[in-house]
């Protein structure tokens, strides 16, 4: 099974990161955390993997209402959404897909998982749909931070 | 079902957190993201939850396993690692299971779950068992941090 919520789109790693974070804020995440896994991969292993962050999204109603339902679902927290670079022009945004917490954690956290995944789908779709962040190759060149 | 690996310690919530550092280092993972969550909630909603904090857990060499087996995995990365005040004399540790990734990404990530399965649970035992950390009420003052 997939447990997930993903998308590929046909831009630079950097303007899919930057439509991301758009597209997270106008649903009402805040990114409290941000690691950057290549080169954490890259700095302790010597590996290197494809370009890519997970950021850590939070929406504080929702992650309330979770932990009020069921205390252990802060282990589940933030949401996860990565943004992974596939070549120049290609990139997957995908994120933790919330129904994957109740087929593990039961129907306690159903409510407020379909609510966290209705806004994060629609996030998702917004980066693909290729409306926000930056609109050129130029783009605002923030490194990929 | 339980996704948790879990532990109720009769000590400090400051205790077990530094005890819980501790245990995680000792098992070769690094804390690369840290959530005070009941500080988050009380900032953005004036709520207020026990005191607890997220740790994100990382093991290099397991994460790397992880990704490639499935790079979708990313969105369940780094472990999450709760400490989680009860009262002032108990305090949960909790740990994603990483058995839960294998039920929802299937074989591929079995033998790196079993793997991060036995540090975790090794580290819960750990902080359980009451060996690490500080030993006595003055605690070394890290203040929750």
């Amino acid at each position: 099974m997939t447990y997930t919520l993903s998308a590929t789109v046909q831009r630079s790693y950097a303007e899919t990161l930057d439509a991301t974070r758009e597209a997270l804020a106008t649903q009402g995440f805040g990114v409290l955390t941000e690691i950057d896994l290549a080169a954490t991969l890259h700095a302790k292993l010597g590996v290197d993997v494809p370009r890519q962050v997970i950021l850590g999204a939070c929406r504080p109603q929702a992650a309330y209402a979770a932990i009020t339902a069921d205390p252990s679902v802060a282990t589940l927290l933030p949401c996860n959404v990565v943004v992974r670079e596939v070549d120049a022009a290609t990139t997957v945004v995908e994120a933790f897909d919330p129904s994957a917490m109740t087929l593990i954690g039961g129907d306690a956290l159903a409510d407020v998982a379909t609510e966290v995944r209705g806004l994060l789908t629609t996030a998702v779709a917004a980066v693909a749909a290729g409306a926000l962040g930056t609109d050129t190759g130029t783009g605002t060149d923030d490194g990929g931070q």
